[in-house]
């Protein structure tokens, strides 16, 4: 057994005996490289893309088989362990931080593609296989899987699942739920459970689109079937510059408004585009206020007549000057820049923290006003990135969490846009999942009656509730306690996490 | 008192009792001519557009405010009275067939289009607003509702979330679930609940997406947010010839392996077109052995190229004849026939029952080739109609229902076409809901497991199981009793309703 960790403020006593329970009964089941409980082994899972909340679980588990799945679950469900399932950890609100009296179960070693049907359209694929991978692998067929996180070189499919993850491209092709026909996996108590269908529509209650989503609540998937889409066969991209966030914030409600759907519309503001150019040198205008990337794809004249369009809506709106992709090589420079918003934000600030609200698309500029001015508030910068064609912000506060001081003015600067947010129209959450950092959002937006329903359907799949406890839907008394209209108000929304 | 109904075999006092209940109860929440109890006044109630299957309730609410629904559940609740919604009555399962100790719970009256809002693209409208109605509204700002049941003169939104439905236009751009943002409703006992969200996505369990296809299980759903698309700029449709239904099969199967997504792609085999030309003239070629109606549609460039590549794969698949709508009109023409399918086939018999299954693309010529032989088998006509490009198959059998042979015939050829499709890899239910009709269907499609979780869900909504009791999920004893594989083999799925 390994020495008391760090992370163990108490109850190590406690631990220590359920750590040797767990060791003792899931050793039987495992091969002995698949269960990790020393500290050093389990560390490297003490948190996902969310760093600011870590912890480290009682153990965890790797196992190779569907059978090995479920016989870990129904050992967990017998000694009541809780169970954290884990993709690739990429994850951005903790929805895989472990859970200190738990197990975490890595489904890493799923890894496998099991099948491509290029007349049907779909690859089955294991839960641990990345999002990149199904594309490369359909690419021989002309084929892809349109969702693409920002992590998709490293994300994998049975996260993207738990998440519901989107992308750039998500305004045309959906998310996540939106390219999934099956899943397949375990029930808390290790029973098989299969959902979903490859014919369009699914007969009965649709359970696996609220699997979709659920963040590890309901089950744990293993086998994904997806559906691919033919790679268009040209894509083109414009960036538009912008003197005034105004402007750009209206192109685009202008463009949407014109009947175009992009297949991506994102938005960058000035500080982004220095931060992301002396990085991966994106060709981006460095002295624009704000720049569109909008992206078009189809079949050529298709995509031709569509950038004449955005073209002549983007110039109508005030833009400054506008550069199309001549050639493919310079369309992925333009996005390199966009998809490395977040290493580049790494670079020039030792921590960053990463919201993820929404607003009405006719409200970008003023919550941009309104960002630049809290950013004298809190003392804080933000550079910012937003799928502007979803209205979903992706506002990266930087700050020192080394600094506490820092910290707690990041967490008020972040309630703050969630805020500002709501009261523009919009929703305190986007496409990264509410995991822990954004339990106590919830509390504003549903009432106590949809959160007790949620919590009906998370113990009809999970009576137990072993399955990944405490995060995503709030109890009652954690919403009274934290004040239903004060989101986040300098509260941790977590706090019995440690905090880093 | 009304006197006791043709449809009340037993328990007449119990039934009246019960009634008197109801009547009192309901009488003080509703205005007098919001409540319908006389055999008269509740008759056209007894069926939907499933006729086979018939019963009155105890009586019809036709509340006009959510106040009114809200009290009408709170009071049923109380009094363990079931309750079954309903729309137009157009469902081709039963699914609003209705209880014989329940009360019809009809939404009529809440056919208000509370808002369009063109620069979102979203419109709020009550349940009861008729499908193309949305449609007819946005048509202003150059908008449409895109999924177009058959049914979309009369069926309403409401219905449309309820059973998740399609059209000839789901290929391309999703189902119901795929263009609802949000939902607003009751939950049995009265509780108001809203779910779902303007943003792509939604924080938490994405309860809006089980609402989706629950037929009524779940809550009663009074308020719908439907995405609206552009208007495509042109829409052209090619009606193409063949001589050999194997060719049209295959046909189908190679468009869609070349890449291409049609807006609609729809199979009519001989005796469909004879009896749909008869009807409307819409001009099909009525010697072909089978037609493929292929749309596309969105800008003139883009469509003339879909066009052009369909084209060429329909003559390489062996097309005898191919004509390309030379104008809206004869766009129009075209579909007219398709969309009076269902009505043509009610000029050239009594009755006849739709089947609803789906295959896999490449397997449409087998399963034609096999239903021919069914007629034989059978002694019963079949003509066909089928979602081609979703493998989702229409075959509608024709019979006389007032010879009792002729339906025993009739629904062992279905059961025949239901086992036959699973056997070529497909699934006996497609896109109208399981209702009553394909109760037993759903033992075969889904384990006990997977049956019993979403039991789950719907007590996690409904624990007393008031909401359309009995229907859509079999209990474990019903599936037991009518023989697992046994797919609806002779047996009615539903012994205890009458049958017409």
């Amino acid at each position: 057994m390994n020495a008391p960790s760090r992370l163990d403020p108490g109850h190590t006593n406690e631990r220590a005996q359920r750590r040797a329970q767990v060791v003792a009964e899931l050793g039987g089941l495992l091969p002995p490289h698949a269960l990790l409980w020393h500290s050093e082994d389990t560390i490297p899972y003490e948190c996902d893309g969310l760093t600011a909340y870590r912890q480290q679980p009682l153990a965890v588990a790797l196992p190779e088989t569907e059978a090995q799945i479920a016989a870990v679950l129904k050992a967990c469900h017998r000694l009541d362990i809780p169970v954290v399932a884990r993709g690739a950890g990429t994850g951005l609100s903790g929805g895989a931080l472990p859970h200190r009296m738990g197990l975490t179960l890595s489904l890493a070693k799923f890894n496998k593609i099991l099948a491509i049907d290029p007349l049907a359209r779909t690859a089955r694929v294991q839960c641990g296989v990345r999002n990149l991978a199904i594309s490369e692998a359909a690419k021989p067929y002309k084929l892809y899987y349109a969702p693409d996180p920002s992590s998709q070189i490293a994300c994998t499919i049975g996260g993207n699942v738990a998440e519901n993850s989107g992308g750039v491209h998500c305004l045309k092709y959906g998310l996540t739920l939106h390219n999934v026909l099956r899943v397949r996996g375990f029930l808390a108590d290790g029973t098989p459970v299969e959902f979903g269908s490859e014919a369009l529509d699914v007969p009965g209650l649709d359970l696996m689109s609220v699997l979709v989503g659920s963040e590890g609540m309901l089950a744990v998937v293993t086998e994904v079937t997806v559906r691919l889409i033919p790679l268009p066969q040209v894509a083109r991209c414009i960036m538009a510059s912008f003197d005034d966030v105004r402007h750009a914030g209206d192109a685009v409600a202008n463009v949407i408004a014109a009947g175009i759907i992009p297949a991506g519309l994102e938005m960058m503001d000035k500080p982004m585009t220095a931060a992301v150019d002396s990085f991966v040198q994106a060709g981006y205008d460095l002295n624009a206020a704000a720049i569109l990337l909008c992206e078009s794809d189809g079949a050529p004249e298709e995509v031709e007549e569509e950038i004449a369009r955005m073209v002549h809506v983007l110039r109508a709106s005030g833009a400054t000057s506008i550069a199309v992709s001549a050639d493919e090589a310079q369309r992925l420079k333009f996005w390199s820049g966009r998809k490395n918003a977040f290493p580049a934000s790494g670079r020039i600030s030792p921590d960053y923290m990463c919201m993820d609200s929404t607003i009405p698309r006719k409200r970008l500029a003023d919550i941009l006003i309104a960002i630049a001015q809290m950013e004298k508030k809190y003392g804080l910068r933000c550079v910012n990135v937003f799928h502007a064609g979803d209205g979903n912000l992706h506002p990266l506060i930087l700050y020192d969490a080394n600094d506490p001081d820092q910290l707690h003015r990041c967490e008020q600067f972040g309630a703050d846009i969630l805020e500002t947010s709501v009261a523009l129209g919009g929703t305190v959450t986007g496409e990264h999942g509410v995991g822990v950092e954004k339990l106590s959002s919830m509390c504003v937006q549903f009432s106590a009656n949809e959160r007790e329903q949620m919590l009906g359907v998370k113990r009809a799949f999970d009576p137990k509730e072993l399955l990944n406890p405490g995060k995503v839907i709030p109890t009652l008394s954690r919403c009274a306690e934290g004040g239903k209209m004060h989101v986040r108000g300098g509260l941790l929304p977590f706090p019995d996490i440690p905090r880093f």
